[in-house]
C-alpha cells in the first residue's frame, strides 16, 4: 500500500492531468494491467500481485473518453469526501455521479471505476472513505482509539457492548491502544459469535472475537491484519465444514484475485481450524451430502494455487472422499457448550 | 403479550403435561388456530389478530404425536435456556434437537414449531432466548441499562459507537434510562444510515437513528416501539420509494399476519414519510421503471387490509400512474448533504 496520504495522491494526479491540459496535450493515465495474465501469485507474500504489464487511458482515443471521464469524476468525487472528512457507499458514489452528468450504466460501472482509482493511486477505496454497505461485528478485551471525525483520540472498549461492535468506518480507522487477549478467533456465523460471547469463552480463550458473516468486508479484514499486527497475536478461522467456508479462511490468509492491485489484507499466518472433514468425521457431526455445486468447487479449489500446500490438498482429498459438509452449528446436537468445553480447546491446544 | 414470567409459562404447561400422565391420561394442549380463516385485523389495535377458533394437538392421535413430542422437546429447550442464562439462533435450536434424537426434517420445521411455542404461551421467541441471525443497528443520544448478565444494570450510551450499535439481545432488554431525543427516524439502508450520523443529523433533528436492513428483526421493533413508549416520541420511516419499502413502513405500523399471535410489536402512529411516489415526481430523481413483479406487488398492496386508508390508497395509485421507483440513495444526485439539508427538513417540518 502507498505510503502517501490519499488526499496527496489524488492532488498528485490532478496536477498531472491540469498540467497537460494547460499545455495544450491530452491527459493520459497509466493503470496497471487487470487482466488474469497480469495476475500472478507471490508466494513471498503469499497473495496475488499484479504483474509489470501497464494499460494507458488515453484522454484523446474516443474509446477511452468515456472511461476517462468517470475515473476523473470518482477521483474528484473522492477528493470532496477527504476534504469534508465525509463517507460514501458505493451505491451512494453512483446515485451522485448523476449531479454531475457524469454517466455510469448501473452500479456495477461505477464499481469498476473505483477499483480503477485503487489501482491508479495504490490505495483501497476505504482510504478515500468509499465503503460498501456489509458489515461484521467484533468483541474482546481490547482498546481502541478512534480517530473519525468527533470521536478523535476517543477510547473504545470493544467488550461495551455485549451484542459485538460493528466493524464500520469508525472502528477500521481506530488505533489498537491495548489488550490482554492472546489471540484473534473468527467465525463464520453469527450465532456462533453470540454463543462464544455469551459463555465468556472469550474471557477463557482470551480470545478477540471477529464474526466474520460469510466472505467478510475488507474493512473486516483491514482490523484483524491490523489488531495482528499491533499486538503480534495468532489468527484463528472457525468456518463452516464445506468449501465455501475454507476459502473464507482462505481468503483471509492469502487475499483474492479480485484484491491483486491492494495490499495489506492478507494475514499468512492465520490457521484454518475447522470445520474440516475429519472433524465431520471424527466428532459424528449432522452432515449433509455436498450437491454437485459443492463438488465443482471442490475442483475448481484444487486446482488454485493458493491450495498448493499439502494440508489444504489433503483437506480437499478428505472433503472429496467424504462427499458431506457440515455447518459449525452442528456442534449443538452434543449440547450448547460443546464447542465451548471440547472442540475448541482440542483445536486451540 | 403474556405478563407472566417466561420461565413460569414455561412451568406450567409442563406440570399440565406431567399431570395428564401421571394421572394415565394422554396429555393434549390447545392452540389457537393459525389458519387464515382465523386471522382478523382489529382496526382499533392496528394489527392482526387472532380469532377464538383453536386446535387441539393430542397425544393420543397418531397423526399428532410427531408434532406434539416436538413442541414438548422445544419447551423443554427453552426452559434449558432461560434457567442457564444463554440464548441460541433458530439455527442453533434446530442443530441441538439431534442430541436428544427429536426429529425435524429441516429447519423450516423446527421454527414452526417455535411459533407454535409463542402461540401457546402467549410470548414472543425472544421471550425465552431464541433468536434469528439478523442484526440491524441503531444510534441516538439515549442512555439504556443492560440487564443481559455480566452487564446487569450498566448503563450504555447509544451515541458511543460511530458505527452505531447492533441491536442483538442485550440493547432488546435493556431498560431505557433518559434521552434529550425528540423522535425515532428509522431508514432503510446501511449507507443512509452512515449519512445521518456523520453529518450529525441526529443532532440536528434530535433524533434516535435506527436502520432497519429491510424488513426489519423483531428485536429492531421491540427496541422501536420501547423507546417510542418511554420516551412518548414520534416514529418516522424513511425508506427507498417501492412498494417494498411501503410495505417495510407498513409491517412496523401495523405489523403482519405471520405475526397475528405477537402482540407488543406494532407502532400505530408511525408514519411513512418516503420515498412517496409524490417525492420522485416532485423532487425529479432518478428512478427506475417497475417490473411485473413491483407492479403484482401493488396490485396485492391495494387489496391489503392495511391499505385501506385514504392516504395508502393515494400512494398506490400514484405509484400506479408514474410505474417508476427510486431508492433512498437517489437523492445524492443533488448532492451528499440535500438528504439532511433539504429533504428530511421538509418532511420533518
Amino acid at each position: 500500500m502507498s505510503e502517501q496520504k490519499p488526499v496527496d495522491t489524488l492532488k498528485e494526479i490532478g496536477l498531472r492531468i491540469t498540467e497537460a491540459i494547460t499545455e495544450g496535450r491530452f491527459p493520459v493515465v497509466d493503470l496497471p494491467n487487470r487482466g488474469t495474465d497480469n495476475i500472478e501469485f507471490d508466494a513471498e507474500l503469499n497473495q496475488f500481485v499484479l504483474g509489470e504489464s501497464k494499460v494507458k487511458r488515453d484522454s484523446s482515443n474516443l474509446k477511452h473518453i468515456r472511461s476517462f471521464a468517470q475515473l476523473t469524476w470518482v477521483a474528484y468525487f473522492a477528493k470532496q469526501l477527504l476534504d469534508s472528512n465525509r463517507t460514501s457507499s458505493l451505491r451512494d458514489l453512483y446515485y451522485s455521479s448523476e449531479a454531475f452528468e457524469v454517466r455510469f450504466n448501473d452500479q456495477g460501472e461505477s464499481d469498476r471505476i473505483i477499483t480503477d482509482l485503487e489501482c491508479l493511486t495504490g490505495q483501497p477505496r476505504e482510504a478515500f472513505g468509499i465503503y460498501p454497505e456489509e458489515h461484521s461485528s467484533v468483541f474482546g478485551s481490547v482498546k481502541m482509539n478512534y480517530t473519525v471525525p468527533g470521536y478523535e483520540g476517543r477510547e473504545v472498549d470493544l467488550t461495551l457492548s455485549p451484542d459485538g461492535l460493528p466493524i464500520g468506518r469508525a472502528l477500521m480507522t481506530a488505533e489498537p491502544a491495548e489488550t490482554d487477549a492472546k489471540m484473534i478467533l473468527a467465525v463464520e456465523s453469527g450465532g456462533m459469535f453470540s454463543r462464544l460471547i455469551e459463555t465468556k469463552a472469550w474471557k477463557r480463550f482470551r480470545a478477540i472475537l471477529v464474526q466474520l458473516g460469510g466472505q467478510p468486508p475488507r474493512s473486516t479484514r483491514t482490523l484483524m491484519r491490523k489488531l495482528h499486527e499491533a499486538f503480534d497475536l495468532p489468527v484463528f478461522l472457525f468456518t463452516d465444514g464445506d468449501p465455501w467456508g475454507m476459502h473464507i479462511a482462505q481468503v483471509v490468509k492469502s487475499g483474492s484475485a479480485n484484491a491483486a492491485h491492494i495490499s495489506g489484507l492478507t494475514i499468512p499466518n492465520a490457521k484454518w481450524i475447522g470445520v474440516t472433514p475429519a472433524d465431520i468425521r471424527e466428532y459424528s457431526l449432522p452432515s449433509e451430502p455436498m450437491s454437485s455445486v459443492d463438488l465443482k468447487r471442490l475442483d475448481e479449489l484444487a486446482r488454485d494455487i493458493r491450495y498448493t500446500g499439502h494440508i489444504w490438498q489433503k483437506h480437499i482429498a478428505e472433503f472429496r472422499s467424504l462427499r458431506r459438509k457440515a455447518e459449525q452449528q452442528a456442534f449443538s446436537r452434543y449440547g450448547t457448550d460443546f464447542v465451548v468445553e471440547t472442540y475448541l480447546p482440542d483445536k486451540l491446544e
